[in-house]
């Protein structure tokens, strides 16, 4: 059985080790400390603070980094024994993609032949992952990881192609990233999820649920995606007013998205129970959903409806369309990044149309409505060509019998005691279908 | 039963939606973004640094926002079988009394008919809405999502009267909120409690304790408290030495609080042990008994010694008091808020009274002893008359054997083995008592 | 048997109070706030920007404090019965550390005889908590409460002597504290734990190991750690580019260390699976390794390679060296700091001499060699003089076979069902060795 030869032992350091040190010979000759001397930052064409003070933005970078590594990493251990691989995974995953994110995005803007590192550009970095950590969500439990450290790769790469036709061809705006990076990533990721599809799990997988402790552990994910998305939607907004607005439309965005969130969830679930995979994910695509449009002047209660509107659509489709994509389509996504990244960047991406027609802000409607319809074809196109060359049988991908599984690719901590099947959550049985 | 129907499907997403879309109304005729253009900012009648950069509070509100919604959700969730509600239904409250809470507080400071939002008033907004989690801590695990955004509602009107009452008509200080935020919650939320007191709790719940987890993740909201405190005490200081000052103090008051706490801990309890009931919540203390005079001249070693007091206090408090409240009194304090803001928020009051007869800072002794009065006068009367309110029988509140128990109103997972009774955390019976 | 004596009630009350009282003493004399008219911080000799406005360091300050109280708390979370001591004892320690801490280093810098507080004081006191911390891991599990408060005071006292001698009389540099933080810290624990060494633990303890839920607690500390160490490493650099540059190589050795981490962990583990020992602390070496050379022009690709570098030494520390350590030299490492913090440290000593040599920041070559001895020198002798005094029979050390639980110090809450034995996690025996 080839495909599934999990064993690690050489395939994962060699692909790492490999990765990492192409990446150091790349940035021995392209890249440099910025000295403060350059000009411009080609991603909005504006002048930035740190011209004056370069370390102006670096509060801004923590709370982005915090929401990549803690917000995305904690988010996806809700379920019962996969905890190691979501945090841990996550980490990796997010460690490489900035290093290789700069590179791509940082060779659209060389400077005498040079990538200058500032906060500017380590934010950008940052964001270039989350469009990888989002489209892992859809497939997570599925993949090894080094067939995820080939999707970071490719996915990265087609993301900064698409973020230069976005920015700086079709000059359309997209400050919170609602398409290039929240659509984008969605949509890349279920196309890997579709081309991967095992028919085996249609039915569900017995480790494909949730423990009391992993929920908590998932919501200090949540909590802190919540609090520092206005960061996220406002750390490359123009200085000022801008900025400002940028925050406080998040803010807003995702106070009102709570409520229809939560209120839908008990209007669809059983007696009017809360539940909490729409806690977890649903309150946050206010974030999502206003991000096209956060730095324009759409008006507090703009924002507010666009959030409102965002946790309906969104708690709906963890409901209703989750289970219709993996019954109908062949769609299996773990997260639910259909519901939370997927949709509400659509959302978002129409909203920023509107608003730009409206005159919210300079712009193009039509640039605006080009930008979404790029950021989608680059994703379903580039997530289906990743998705067949992850399918390739030389990547370690997990037997179905051992999806969502940490023992696969994880040393997992025996349960102290000889009782057998009544500690679910700790009893980590290991190696049942390795090669 | 009509007091015990909790089956949330119709009425919580009635109240959520309806509240909510009030909410975005008021906004929308009330509410615009600054324009930088405005003067003063009414709580203090001070020049603050935004007026020259919009975002240089920027990171302490996010500090202020972490405090909010990390710390207080998380620290309530040491209850063994209260997580989802500690956390999910903190996030609840805090999201719609933010929005709430700017309006109420902006009404008293129109600009041309206006509200006009920054990130001065934001963090003003996330601090009305810790008056209600404080409160929230009294009540724990008996009282519905329904009653809980009711109270929410009336606390945060009531509080932006007593915060307009001490800071503009007496010109009372008190920049962390001793008066105004700690003790005011505690006492509304205690005089709620009082009004939905429970007889049949009287000897205790099952429920009502911990287990080795939920203690572990109480000590996230614990310890993002405690490091965070200095920015909630410094935000809306004035800047400069001032707001250094309001750091240094309280950063120092908690250090000191910390070693009080644990010592005191440690010999009230069976053979010295430390209690982590203490460890979670007196180690903060110090950062609510120095707010009133944080931004005051008392000197490193005045802030340590207000610190190494309400450690003592609040220790003795859980230990001693708590029980007598409850036996006595029919008072169920179930997050122990009296020891924790109560006491050291009148001792607050107190110092500060001290501290401007002292001439530490501008002001008058008695305005300031007029200040914590109107607080706990509003604090009692309002918490009574709220809790009268929170009474009807219409709101979902849960019967005595459902209490401190998500099942009531969350989906919880099911435990994945068979076996009934000997996994006490995740084994969450459902509906026993739904009507 | 007195050297058993573990009954805190009295002992640890009456150290903890009267170290307290006799530190506010020292306030009252010593410490004021800053008033701004002072010149100079001693430390680096450089002009610092809170000479403009006194809060400009404070972001930064607060992610170091979140590294002391999260990162080092959770981080050493993972063994399966002692969180509450990790958490709860570090926030202990560190609390008090950093009071003294600011005194002792202050001693050197007085300015008309008075201590005079401000930011990036508060900063240097944090730090100086650090040494403890690191030291306490290599202890963790084998010492009570008294013991370690104890260490805190010699432990500072030396390092503050070590730093003054390192920075004002040899200038070396030590931006990140390589030398005199991480090698310092860590050998300094390892000369204690020598001392203190248990025989009856060669084997191995049964409660010295990971459960799967205290595993994900240890990462929110690494997590963290890792996510806010460029701050670390830049708290205290010359503002501008010196200081973008320390955050910059930070991040990117962080960031290539994770690769070699994982990559090396699969390597050496069964079947090339991950492990999460690995996982929680060599990622962070590149943190420790780089931090001599943050804020020198050593090139982006150059950070990398000590990133690198690092996270292979770790991890292959852990998996070969600690073994040998304690069966060898009887050197018992709880949580690896000789792996994370004292190879990483000596290696970022290193990389600091040959970096100053090649010129990339001014500073002599022998004086960054004398730094590092004269770190180790001091760590060596003052922990095995530490460890001696900890030794005394008089502070409560716990008996061997009360290693690694907490239930020897601290109320644990009973399993809620009367099942003995089968929740091993939540079940904690008490008092079995109390004497």
């Amino acid at each position: 059985m080839p495909a599934y030869a999990t064993n690690m032992r050489l395939k994962f350091p060699i692909v790492a080790l490999v990765l990492e040190i192409i990446t150091i010979i790349l940035y021995a000759v392209f890249v440099d400390y910025d000295d403060g001397k350059g000009h411009g930052h080609g991603h909005s064409n504006e002048t930035h603070p740190e011209e004056q003070n370069p370390m102006t933005l670096y509060p801004m970078f923590q709370d982005v980094h915090v929401m990549i590594f803690i917000g995305f990493g904690f988010l996806m251990t809700f379920l019962k024994k996969y905890g190691f691989s979501s945090v841990g995974v996550n980490l990796l995953l997010a460690a490489f993609g900035l290093q290789w994110g700069l590179l791509m995005q940082g060779f659209w803007h060389l400077d005498n032949g040079k990538i200058k590192v500032d906060i500017f550009k380590i934010i950008n970095a940052d964001f270039s992952t989350a469009t990888v950590l989002i489209s892992f969500g859809a497939v997570l439990g599925k993949t090894s990881p080094v067939q995820l450290l080939i999707m970071t790769i490719l996915e990265i790469t087609i993301f900064s192609i698409n973020e230069h036709l976005v920015a700086t061809v079709l000059e359309a705006n997209d400050v919170g990233a609602s398409m290039i990076i929240h659509a984008y990533g969605a949509y890349f990721g279920l196309a890997v999820s579709r081309v991967l599809y095992r028919p085996a799990l249609r039915n569900g997988d017995k480790n494909e649920g949730s423990v009391y402790h992993s929920d908590m552990f998932a919501m200090i994910g949540t909590v802190f995606l919540w609090m520092f998305w206005p960061s996220f939607n406002s750390a490359i907004a123009e200085p000022g007013i801008t900025q400002l607005t940028a925050v406080l439309n998040t803010y807003l965005s995702l106070a009102a998205c709570v409520l229809s969130a939560y209120a839908i969830s008990s209007l669809v679930e059983h007696k009017g129970k809360l539940d909490m995979v729409h806690v977890q994910n649903a309150t946050l695509a206010g974030g999502v959903a206003v991000g096209t449009c956060a730095d324009m002047n759409i008006g507090p209660y703009g924002a507010m409806l666009i959030g409102l509107l965002a946790g309906i659509i969104s708690t709906l489709g963890f409901k209703y369309l989750n289970p219709i994509l993996a019954s109908s389509l062949g769609i299996h996504d773990t997260c639910g990044v259909h519901n939370l990244h997927g949709m509400p960047g659509i959302l978002g991406g129409l909203a920023g149309i509107v608003a730009v027609a409206l005159g919210k802000k300079e712009g193009q409607a039509s640039m605006q409505a080009a930008a979404l319809a790029s950021s989608l074809g680059f994703a379903l196109v580039g997530g289906a060509i990743t998705g067949l060359i992850m399918k390739l049988p030389f990547w370690g991908q997990p037997p179905d019998q051992n999806c969502f599984d940490d023992s696969l690719y994880w040393e997992v901590p025996e349960d102290e005691g000889e009782n057998e099947g009544n500690l679910a959550h700790t009893d980590h049985s290991t190696n049942k279908a390795e090669a």
